[in-house]
């Protein structure tokens, strides 16, 4: 199976291209090509088959017809730029995270003209396409209703992906993050960053700025998660999805108050300690218009799991970001 | 005040651009000036200010900035072309329904960087946005699932509608219009043809098919009143509408049995009797996905108002389209 990764640069992307370039299955078949994309050339892992890095940018005519034309087996997409940016950025986020898409799909299905053709997608999409006013829980049956432009433009994929599988040019399924916490490397602007801020600086000794008060509740999973949900998509058989090809992926709804508990728990008095409170009434707003929890229950009865406990989370960030270890 | 039709050839357009004629009011102002676009030129209705008559394709590159450098202080979006030919066309669909209706987007906000400019924009959308499963009467929180691909182009412009009236670029609504009833002119090979035509045929004296069951229910409006439910898009203010900038139209939810009650009482049992029942399992099948019946308070708080019966519908026919004669 010759398997392609657009965003393969990416903070997902390069832990999916390691679990792959491991796990060397999917979908019940052999591994044996990696074509991975991002607008830089991304690094290549250990891989006994054949691999490509490819430096492409999506919504450049012609960039995705030559990914295609290589006629990979399995697409995983991930390419976008993120939320703030697109808020900041009209037009580029139009370009990268709507036209990108949309070639993507167009490329598909013009190499199927060409000769049958019909890979399976993986589309990753988000929670930003529901914005309020949202219940306190939402279920699978609520609309697409975006308050942002990077989430309108994954609503626009959704919307494409259901209507290009439906037609048969691709088989597409479309997985909506939660928002991926504990995300690994340095602290950014994203008004979503305070809450894997808080858990890592202080794991790593350092001290974090916590913008909101600690009865705001979101919806979290972590990287590796992310990750497992790809590969889970990438390996199930979509005839149960029908015509609804994007799912809200399972997550842990908690409070940034049980955030700070369970780094107690897991770092102790010490960690919590560096938590510096200086509210922000800008972010405390933007947060307040997030999605607070979901009951997922179609992902979940197709075999999509999250962690359970935000000790669990940091756990997983622990082992796979700090090898194992804590700060002394 | 200048107003600019888009799809003003249309049969909903020319309408429209005939009850502007004769108000020359909108939304408080007078409307010294129309122009009208169409892939053919349309005809000027007679209209004592300026009145230009434009063939433009809103997907050639250029065309939509040249119809939105005379800066309209009003624009209908009504170009599209139809459901059936969406789906039978996949590249026309998407070039003319989702491309032009973007094109014309792009536009207006690239105007708006040269000047500041911030047109008000009515958006025809379609119920085609919801598909099954669907619940018997579908209220307005119900989400974007189109199952076709129109039903696509025009969720993705409602979607574009929200992000660009958000961001200022203009004020945008959307409108969801039912299916219309009784549409004038000939017969057609549209799935929902016949919804008309077993009342439009035998008001002329002659024969009409009816393809499926009379109990298959279904939502309608009359043409006049698609033509005031955009006029009243035009004249309200927007702020009440939130970030949902898309409404479900009133209408009315009728089986075919009732259709042809009311025919009976209209035009008598003669009438009737021209409705020559012949079931097409396909179009049964086809019609069986659709909506059958809204609850639109959303619309109707703000003043949107459709007929309260298939006898008024057909009353309406009789006084638009046929002079107010009926066939000997």
């Amino acid at each position: 199976m010759h398997v392609l990764v657009i965003g393969a640069a990416g903070m997902v992307g390069r832990k999916l291209v390691g679990a792959l370039a491991g796990k060397r299955t999917l979908a019940g078949q052999d591994v044996d090509r990696l074509t991975l994309a991002d607008l830089v050339s991304p690094e290549a892992p250990a891989f006994p088959g054949q691999i490509d890095c490819v430096a492409s940018d999506l919504s450049d005519p012609g960039a995705a017809a030559r990914l295609v034309a290589t006629r990979p087996d399995m697409i995983f997409h991930l390419a976008a730029i993120v939320s703030g940016e697109a808020e900041a950025d009209f037009e580029k986020g139009y370009r990268v995270n709507l036209d990108g898409t949309r070639e993507l799909f167009e490329a598909i299905r013009l190499e199927g003209i060409k000769a049958p053709y019909c890979p399976k997608l993986v589309f990753t999409s988000s929670i930003a396409v529901f914005g309020e006013p949202l219940p306190a829980i939402i279920d699978d049956t609520h609309g697409l209703t975006p308050l942002t432009s990077y989430g309108t433009q994954k609503a626009i994929g959704e919307l494409l992906l259901a209507d290009y599988s439906r037609r048969g040019f691709f088989d597409g399924i479309g997985i909506r993050l939660p928002t991926i916490s504990i995300r690994p490397g340095k602290p950014n602007k994203a008004a979503s960053g305070f809450f894997s801020g808080i858990l890592r600086e202080p794991l790593a000794g350092m001290e974090a700025v916590l913008p909101v008060s600690e009865d705001v509740r979101h919806w979290f999973a972590s990287p590796r998660a992310a990750v497992r949900f790809l590969i889970h998509a990438a390996d199930i058989d979509t005839a149960p999805l029908g015509s609804r090809r994007s799912l809200t992926m399972p997550g842990l709804a908690a409070t940034v108050g049980e955030e700070i508990e369970a780094l107690r728990r897991v770092a102790g008095d010490k960690a919590v300690k560096l938590i510096r409170r200086e509210p922000d009434a800008t972010i405390a707003r933007i947060v307040a218009g997030w999605p607070q929890s979901f009951d997922p229950r179609r992902a979940m009865a197709l075999g999509f799991e999250a962690e359970k406990s935000f000790d669990e989370i940091i756990r997983v960030h622990i082992e796979d970001e700090l090898g194992g270890l804590m700060p002394a």
